[in-house]
C-alpha cells in the first residue's frame, strides 16, 4: 500500500509563498522555452453552457503533471466555485504518483504569478500604478503577487462590494475602473464575457496582462484595441486557439510572426518592449508547466506539512 | 469543506463485478456510437524509454471522468506496477468533483470487458474454446471476464510461472502457445514489443481481440496478417494513431473504410463478421469512455461501502 499525499488548497498555501510561486513560474516559463520542459496544448472537455474542462499534462524536472480544472463562470451564483479540480504529480521515471493537489490554489498562485510576471517583464522599468481589473480568487492572487513583489496594487470589479471586500482582505486599495484601467502595469482578470478595452482605451507605454480570455468566445480587449499593441503570449499555440488572439487570427490581422512568447523574451531569444511608448499586451491562456511548478515547490515542503495521504 | 470518496483497487473490486463492468462497457460503446457520450482523443505524455503517461477524458451520462494513467513497462522487473493513477469523475453540470478512484483497477475491468465484448461480437456464433495470451493484471481481468460470461479459458505466458499462478488464482487452464494462439476467441494482451501473430498463423473462423498494442512501436500482429483479417477497431482516431493499425496505415495497405468501429456493429450500423471462415480482428487502445463507464457503476455503490474520503 503507497500513501499519496494529498495538498487541500490550505496545504498549498502553507506549502508554496507568493514569492516563490512567482520564481517558480518565471523558471517555468524559462525551462519551457530552453525545451527542457514540454507540454501537449491542453485539451478542452466541452460541457457548455455551463462550463468547460480542462485536461492539462506536462513533464520537466524529473516528473509529469496532470491538471484537471474547471471553469465554470456562472457556479458563483449557486453558491460554488468557478475553478474546482485536482493536480496530479507523478514521477517520470516510473509513472508512480507523488502527490495529490487541490487545482483552485495552484491555479490562482500560477496565474497571479504569471500576469505579474509578464507585466514585469513588458511592462515600462518606470512604471507606478499596477492595478488589477476583476476582484474574484485569480484576481485577489494576482494582486497578491504584484504585493509581494513590492509593489501598492488598486483594485476594480464590476461588483463594487466584491472589490471592496478583496482590499479589505488584501490591505489594497479600490479604484474607480477608470483609474484602473488607465494603470502603468494591468492585469485583467475577469470571466471574459465583456470587452473591457475598446478601441484607443489603452495609453502609450501601458502594458496589459490579458488573463481572462481562455476559452470559446471570450475576450477582454477588442481585436482593434490588440493590434494597437505589440502583442506577447504565454504560448502561441494554445493563445491563437483558445486566448484573446483566436478573434485577432480568424480576422486575419495577426500572425505568428507579430507574436512573442514570453519565455523567449525571458531567456533573451527575443525583444520585449521596444520603446517606452509602446503599448504591451500579454494573452495568457494559463500553462500546464505552471501548475507543474507550483506542484513541484509544494512536494519539496511535503515533509514539515502535516499532510492527509490517499491509501493507494 | 467537500468529502471526496476515494475507490481504492480494492474498492473498485468491491463496488464493480466483472460482470456488471461488461455490461457498462457495452452501454459505452453504445453511447459512444449513437454521439451520446464523447472523447478527445487521449493525450500521451512521452517519458520513453521508460514509459509514458496518458490523459484521458470523456464526457457522459451528465458527468466528465479523466484518467491519468501510466504504461512503463519495465517496472515489475523493479517490483512496480507498469499501469498506475486515478480516475477523476466530475459532475458534468457544475464541475465538481464526485470521486477519485484507483486506475489500474478501472483499467483492467474495463479492458478485460472490451476484449471479451469484441470477441462475443465478431467470433463466430459457434465459437468454442477461449483464450487469453499475456497473463498479466489486464490479461487476467480477460479471462475472467470470459469466465463470467459462462467460458472457459486457457491462458498463456511466454512466463510459464506467471501463466500457472494465474490460472490456479482463477481456475482457469495453462495452455501451450500453439493451443492459445488457436482459440476460436483469443486475447493477446501482452506488452506489444513482440509480433506474437505472424503471417498465416491465424485460421479462418478465429477471431483476436488485440489488446496490447496502444502505444507508438507496439504491435502484436504483422501487418500481412493484419491485413488478412476483417478489422475492427474501438476508435478509428485513436486505433489509426496509437494501435495495431498504425503500421498498416502507415504502409497503405489499409484505410479508413476497411476498418468498422465497434460500436457501430452494436448499435447496428455496420455489419460484424461476414461469414464463418473469415478472420476477424480487435484493435483496442482503450477508451476513456470505458473508464467512465466503470467509474459510473463504483459511484453508484458508494453508499453501500465503507470509503476513504479527501477533504477538499
Amino acid at each position: 500500500m503507497t500513501s499519496l499525499p494529498f495538498f487541500s488548497a490550505l496545504h498549498v498555501e502553507a506549502a508554496v509563498s507568493t514569492e516563490r510561486a512567482f520564481e517558480a513560474v518565471r523558471e517555468a516559463f524559462v525551462a519551457y522555452a530552453r525545451g527542457e520542459w514540454s507540454m501537449p496544448p491542453k485539451v478542452y472537455v466541452p460541457a457548455y453552457p455551463a462550463g468547460d474542462f480542462r485536461a492539462m499534462p506536462a513533464l520537466g524536472a524529473g516528473h509529469a503533471a496532470l491538471k484537471w480544472v474547471t471553469s465554470f463562470p456562472g457556479n458563483p451564483a449557486q453558491g460554488l466555485p468557478t475553478v474546482t479540480g485536482l493536480v496530479l504529480l507523478s514521477d517520470a521515471s516510473n509513472g508512480m504518483l507523488r502527490a495529490v493537489l487541490d487545482a483552485a490554489a495552484v491555479t490562482a498562485l500560477r496565474t497571479g504569478a504569471a500576469a505579474v510576471l509578464a507585466a514585469e517583464t513588458l511592462g515600462r522599468p518606470d512604471a507606478q500604478t499596477a492595478a488589477v481589473a476583476g476582484a474574484g480568487i485569480n484576481g485577489k492572487a494576482a494582486a497578491r503577487t504584484f504585493m509581494a513583489r513590492g509593489r501598492e496594487v488598486a483594485l476594480y470589479d464590476v461588483d463594487p462590494e466584491r472589490a471592496a471586500s478583496a482590499a479589505d482582505e488584501l490591505g489594497a486599495r479600490v479604484a474607480t475602473r477608470e483609474e484602473a484601467l488607465g494603470a502603468d502595469l494591468l492585469v485583467t482578470m475577469t470571466p471574459g464575457h465583456e470587452v473591457l478595452l475598446p478601441e484607443g482605451s489603452l495609453r502609450p507605454g501601458q502594458h496589459v496582462s490579458l488573463m481572462g480570455a481562455d476559452g470559446p468566445g471570450k475576450a477582454e480587449i477588442a481585436v482593434e484595441e490588440l493590434v494597437r499593441t505589440n502583442i506577447f503570449c504565454d504560448d502561441w499555440e494554445q493563445a491563437s486557439h483558445n486566448g484573446e488572439l483566436v478573434h485577432a487570427v480568424e480576422a486575419g490581422v495577426v500572425a505568428r510572426e507579430q507574436v512573442t512568447e514570453v519565455g523567449a523574451v525571458l531567456v533573451g531569444d527575443a525583444l520585449g518592449r521596444t520603446s517606452d511608448d509602446e503599448i504591451t499586451s500579454f494573452d495568457s491562456t494559463g500553462l500546464a508547466i505552471q501548475d507543474l511548478a507550483i506542484a513541484l515547490v509544494a512536494m519539496k515542503k511535503a515533509d514539515e506539512l502535516d499532510l492527509p495521504t490517499i491509501e493507494l
